[in-house]
């Protein structure tokens, strides 16, 4: 089987991460996995949401969003509608947790970081390209942070980068573009950390159930691709990466 | 270590489904798997909604609330907030893409089966609670259908329960409660169908990330109690669990 | 004219009320009247709403909703619509104002009662239901408060239960089913207290105006129901009914 | 007793309805009794809402607001709020209610008549007063209609009339103002035909429960108003005043 | 051109404000040109929004709507439709912006003055005859609060009206009723204060865009309006009049 | 006085205009006016809104949005705060009013054009810099239309482009950036086509009122402004640019 782009099945789309888009943002990335450009700026905010308020420790959330010409058909806004869909709220959490899980909350102080995802153009894998994205904006964020002698500890813990994966055809496949994800029989994100352990795992039989060994499958697709993107996030972070630390693959946590 | 209840690290809770609770719906049971308990109603509609008109298939869906004081303190009801949370969204849209992948839309035909899984009181595990619950209201509803002479072939393909499964000190636990839950470093959400294939996989690092061998006991566990679960359904379905095929363990599907 | 089920004009479908059904809940019934379904959850909460902070004094509200299949056909969430019917919010104006008729705020204290009425089966009579079993949830609520010492003075103060009456044809009835009530020409709905003194009287010309002739034997029927709905109520308190103080029928309050 | 104003215990406030205030509306009129202040229009639509459609029936409904500053202090705006209160939803829905019982729905034909009232001061009976001011403006509406020879029959069946009554101190009012409704034992809102029978009675116990000698005397009081506003009603119709049969007071209807 | 009433180009509808309207609000005045009338109040509050607290400025602000049969048909109420229309939100931010531009808010002190703007006929002009009211009515409720002696400058620094102008078929006409506007090839809202200086310039090409020589000539009878208006202003105002200053036209200022 | 980055009063700030941004939108623009970024996309719709239907007549509108961290700090989400600020209606209205002006929306067809613009990036005249983008795009867009022969005619009638113009100390300014626009006493928008008429004409006083000589000191810079930006918009429409005709600037329209 031929990829729609010549693309082999355990490989990336073209990736470019851009640094510090922003002029205001603490950390700003635009993001670009094939034809999926999101913005992620990271906002530093000096205090807690109420249920954290007096206990030392901070926070780290995010919200997504797609411009709604991001599609080949017009989306109505969330902001007209009036309320955000089941879709958007599902994304925006799972980045938040994603997140969270490579932040020592109680290292980074009372202070919270939002992750603003903006999808302007999406062609299948928003949601692990945002995550991917919102890493680096983060690492800068709190680099500013820690540059300024606020923290006794960098508090980033790993590295923590995303991916989807599915079957096509009978075929698992790395990083589905639109086109692939829209025939997919089985869908997956992973959400991993440079330690090799993961930190979420969804998997939809879209079409129909899966396997024990079509997972096992799709997870090592998954694998080679974070290993892949991780690399390229330690080379835009530049000395930040020394910062921060990376358990081995395979090991346990 | 020994549990809450003196179970083992691999025992349901006590489960009983009684059904036809409601004297109006097409299909009803009250599911309780230990003081988890969730009343689901399933309502037929003769009518499917405008993205599907005119393709001669159906359609399934879920909603999914909780009483307010289905928990410890009290919940502010989402009628009165205005809007349901991102929780009560990403639960039900859970829920229906579970029950949609073991129905054939076709055989169907242009008619929707809404299932409302109410929740009257939560420890834990609900929304899997609610899919297995809720599949055998949809197929009461869909006997009822099928009595009707409506349908050419029974439209359920395969039976489907769910469970969670999570690490809880550095132990894997089958069937968490909400005291097990709220401290579980890793919490997994298995839905499977009765042919032991996977429909859904979702699986959260909570406190840590988690590495392969950890994942394959959960599903060991997971699977072990759906299994179970549906050997339930099979009883409380008498008759009707004739006419719903059933894959075998471990083969592809 | 006989009745759908063989009742007499004057007499109540059968009453169930089961209590303590939650097990989270400070007080919580099941109430049935006939196949009228509620459960009544009561929650004490240490604190009291902006507008009677620092007064010293108690509040008593409540909340009702049918789950969505709880009638004939299936009704749209009312979180799913994003606000409450006017129907809605006249029922738990109407439950919340009864119940604090027989509160002496003053003596409950800066503490609120929720009473939350969830309708699961629905064949007419539901906010009369909620009224006569929100009472005995909110007694067991204020027992436990009691008990702990928290109260100098119990504050209930008379019994209070609800029922409705009607003109069906040409004929007086007591407590209508949902087919006697959609026919009903006059529909009327009383509170009153164990003093047998009104706290409601909500009368409606549904279908055409009534005499005075006509108020005067529905009163009576009404009257007659709520000696019946009380003489349970002081059954299923057990010792917490010698608590309450209850007045003489027809004598001044 | 004395009443702020001097008023005996069965005397009306000072009442003027002035008519056809409003020069785009079918029907309008400005009642004001002592210093309530209510504009009422009515609006002819010759369609009906959708559960009508296709029934040859008509519909009567109204909607209720009372201006930002009708009131001692000012209140948020319900558009500003984002939804009505439960206070408006009940009154808008018992004005509509009311006014239909007077309306032959069939002889309307499918036309719907919206009854707008905007209180534009209040001073206790704002509701009450909407029901007589709407009676009026929807006389002068339906007239209208009548010229067009668009109806074979008048389709208006009795005149129709609301006053307040209460208890205050040990005594029995009519038409209370706002100091005297808001320190009132009981409330309650009758509202009658020109036949004399009622089409709704609410009564509420807001300080004590109320016996059947008092619910006697308020009623009492009650119809003795009601027939002088109709009085009112009569005189302001002029000759549209001829076209509407009234009923004999203490008669059967 | 002959315009409908009668007018000449540059001449007013019949103006007529009635101040003292309700007796409630600290000012209130009923403003009439021509068939537009509005009932405005000014409420005074003894406290700033949350962006103004601790600065001892003061604040005001301005709400705005119509009746729903204020026009030839009716319109759906903001409240029933759950939120403002742009055009609302339009106009209540122009008529606080304008009104600000004349109150010193640092001689107001911390205290908020709330304009309600209600619309009970509309021919044309509503938010410009709202600012002309407004105004009367802000002077005598700050004229109260100068008479509690809280004030130690009169804050309010200069007369404010407002008109319309705009071009219909090919000629420049000042105060345009509905019938006119509806037909205008171009819109243009004049806010001016006393010394005849701009406070607020909003021209719109409806048909077509305008040339300089248009707009010099619009400009010209918003003036005229204005003076116009200005004095109809410190007519209504008596004794309050001579507390404003008034700057002289065609002065820098 | 020295601008902040050594401007001339009247100089506009570093124009681009980047075309075709968007792989899926029938018209897509990136504008750059010094920092503000808008990314704006022109979508075409086969069909019109409702009030539209059968008139044979198109409709272009507009929708404008900031991205949360486009600000300094960083500002809710609209669609999180379940509705649009006034600010942001006010603004797509006025977008969307400006590009009909050049239109023959009988020309266009029954179908729809969308504006959408959304701010990446804000640092003053976000609204101006969204129409003088949404024009290029919308005749991207509508050239496509042609190429497809479904036009007779070219519907775009004019040039169009707006600026932001003010008084900063005693200083007429052109293109003001956020810092200035901050401390500007007097700020005005200016809309203007090809032939050089105004469009649209929206002055503020902020901190004073303004006299007749500002005005025309202003409206001369905006001019001014006006005839460089659409020198641009020629360049990038390339050979687009031949099929909208010009009016001469100071001509009678």
């Amino acid at each position: 089987m031929t990829r729609s782009n010549g693309r082999n099945s355990d490989q990336l789309r073209p990736l470019t991460i851009t640094t510090q888009t922003n002029k205001y943002a603490e950390g700003s990335v635009l993001i670009e996995m094939g034809d999926t450009k999101v913005i992620v700026t990271a906002t530093v905010d000096e205090k807690v949401p109420p249920f954290l308020k007096g206990q030392g420790k901070g926070w780290v959330t995010a919200e997504y969003s797609m411009l709604p010409r991001a599609t080949q058909t017009r989306n109505q806004r969330e902001a007209a509608r009036g309320k955000l869909t089941g879709r958007t709220m599902e994304i925006q959490r799972l980045i938040g947790r994603a997140l969270r899980s490579v932040v020592n909350l109680q290292a980074l102080g009372e202070r919270s970081i939002t992750l603003d995802c903006d999808v302007i153009q999406a062609d299948g894998g928003t949601r692990t390209a945002s995550i991917t994205g919102a890493f680096v904006a983060m690492a800068f964020a709190i680099n500013k942070i820690a540059l300024q002698h606020k923290l006794a500890v960098f508090p980033i813990t790993d590295y923590l980068a995303a991916i989807s994966v599915g079957v096509v055809g009978d075929k698992a496949l790395l990083d589905l573009n639109y086109e692939e994800d829209s025939k997919a029989k089985v869908d997956m994100n992973v959400v991993m950390t440079g330690g090799g352990a993961f930190v979420e795992l969804q998997g939809t039989g879209e079409e129909r159930p899966f396997t024990r060994r079509e997972l096992d499958e799709l997870l090592g697709l998954g694998e080679k691709g974070i290993y892949e993107l991780i690399a390229v996030q330690k080379e835009v972070l530049g000395p930040i990466a020394l910062k921060i630390p990376s358990g081995q693959p395979g090991q346990e946590v």
